[in-house]
């Protein structure tokens, strides 16, 4: 049988299937940042009108689902596959916004690498021949991932300059291998979970930012393409200190990643925001392909992008026990739209 | 472009993967039942050596996938893909597991339907023509899932009559769509998340029976087969009570299962292991899927199986929040191997 994998980590399409809608839900700090002008609904109130923050995050998705599906002009009803993921335990936030639904589902966990793992698996999927439309969605929330993750709020505990904030973001993308105009998934690498021995819960970024450069290079191997084929390389949620490991890394090939930036360095304004090292959580690298990456294409500020969204797989439970923190990175290669 | 999803949740393979290797690691309860003999490792103590319950599951799914590609006569770093998935906060089992294994790794979380969900994903992804060979991998432990979901095991809590019992077993199962002997793959129908209000986390059956019986209902419609095309169809963990509630929906459509039965009546011997209601677990429907299911298929015993995991997509903090419990269940097509 003829394989669309090529090298030993990466699936070519073979008819790359577009982005057809994509969509983000916000809170308030998201949208005091400078990706405000591009978000699709930026709540004052964080609690979205829930009783919980963690029925707040699963309303969020809800929304962002329905307004991609609007841009793509299709209705819940006519999708083939729901792809959907977040950091809640259990992904709560993610099984109660498909609940009710009418659409076939999977449930994903691939901490704030999600929308990568999604998009992936929802490119092969339908370019597998497997029905023609698909959703992806991921979230996180600021306020139900302190809590689980770290203490809640209202102890006030103090942030390590390592941290990052948990952005309370939604977001949500339809994908279709139907004849539409958008940006294309062309090629994906899957990551492979690494674990450089990181145990401090406080710097995602250093944990991360080894599968970040693992994938990278993997997928520079696997499909022989030099890192300038890209107008823009985005990694993350690995923030300031992640971004500076992956550069050095790399330096140290001799590998110059001249246009490569982190998606917790572009939600925020690190100057007047106080986020510390930068943004995370699913919500993170979601919206910032929502509210960034896809709109750039879509306008013909760049034609080529690799998104490269990163996750911590840890849990305070393997934290407690002494873990160290293993990370995974999906590599997905976006192209046209103009 | 033509389509191998027939109806409205279902994927036709077109060139169904084979089921190559399959392996089950189970606790001293499990290995106590009535699968004994077909299990491949039974460890007299749940720990198996670990320093946590959480470290233990995570070293019986490694095990597990070592076990089962052992049987396909594959190496780790053969495989295309993994997928798995487990009931723990951040489904940290499998993610350490998979890490330091180089295998291009998708996380999942359907609860108790993930051997489904990732049977499903892996075929589908197979027949898509994205690789040769993939690895999925689900497991539950009892004492890490009771302390997370319930009450840690030292405080000695009573249970329900309608409480089921955790499984501490993880199964694995190696797929390919390279020429090789043994069950197949046939077709899959995806489930949606279903919730009919139950609010009793002491009573998965019921909260998970209607996606169920929803699924299987579906499934015979997408593809006009009848019950009785299929020797065995098993759903499950749904255990005795959820067993019941499916029989009696198809009963009063005036569809009699006769060759019905559910993994959570299939693990234990109800009368002598003191149970309450049955199974439960991820590693319930994968090590009946591998103890059972899968030996019966390849000693030609059945030829047709219809496996139908269920999974019950709520946490602790949704229930104390109030929320019911939303389910899903997938359906999966198992055909030949003898």
């Amino acid at each position: 049988m003829t394989t669309k994998k090529i090298g030993t980590q990466t699936a070519a399409l073979a008819n790359p299937p577009t982005i057809a809608g994509h969509a983000n839900v916000v809170g308030k700090k998201e949208g005091d940042g400078p990706l405000a002008n591009s978000f699709d609904f930026i709540s004052q109130d964080d609690t979205f009108g829930q009783a919980s923050w963690e029925k707040a995050e699963s309303s969020m998705q809800k929304q962002a689902l329905s307004l991609a599906l609007d841009k793509a002009g299709r209705s819940a009803g006519n999708l083939d596959w729901l792809f959907a993921g977040d950091l809640l335990n259990q992904c709560i936030s993610s099984s109660y916004a498909a609940r009710g639904q009418a659409i076939p589902f999977f449930g994903l966990y691939g901490a704030c690498s999600t929308m990568g793992e999604g998009l992936a698996l929802a490119a092969m999927t339908l370019d597998g021949g497997f029905g023609e439309w698909a959703g992806v969605c991921a979230s996180s929330h600021f306020c139900s991932a302190e809590r689980q993750y770290r203490t809640p709020l209202e102890y006030g505990s103090q942030r390590t300059p390592t941290a990052q904030w948990t952005a309370t973001a939604a977001g949500a993308v339809v994908v279709t291998n139907a004849v539409r105009p958008g940006p294309r998934v062309a090629r994906v690498t899957v990551g492979m979970v690494k674990d450089k021995g990181i145990k401090d819960a406080n710097n995602m970024g250093a944990a991360m930012a080894p599968a970040a450069y693992e994938t990278l290079k993997t997928h520079f191997e696997d499909t022989g393409l030099a890192p300038d084929y890209y107008d823009l390389i985005v990694t993350g949620d690995l923030g300031s200190l992640g971004h500076e490991i992956v550069t050095d890394l790399f330096d140290r090939d001799g590998v110059k990643l001249a246009n490569y930036n982190d998606c917790g360095l572009i939600l925020f304004d690190r100057e007047e925001q106080d986020v510390h090292a930068g943004a995370s959580g699913c919500g993170c690298s979601a919206s910032v392909l929502c509210g960034y990456l896809l709109p750039g294409l879509l306008s013909g500020r760049w034609s080529r992008i690799l998104f490269c969204p990163t996750g911590a797989l840890h849990s305070p439970t393997a934290t407690m026990q002494g873990e160290s923190i293993p990370g995974i990175c999906h590599a997905l290669a976006l192209e046209g739209g103009k």
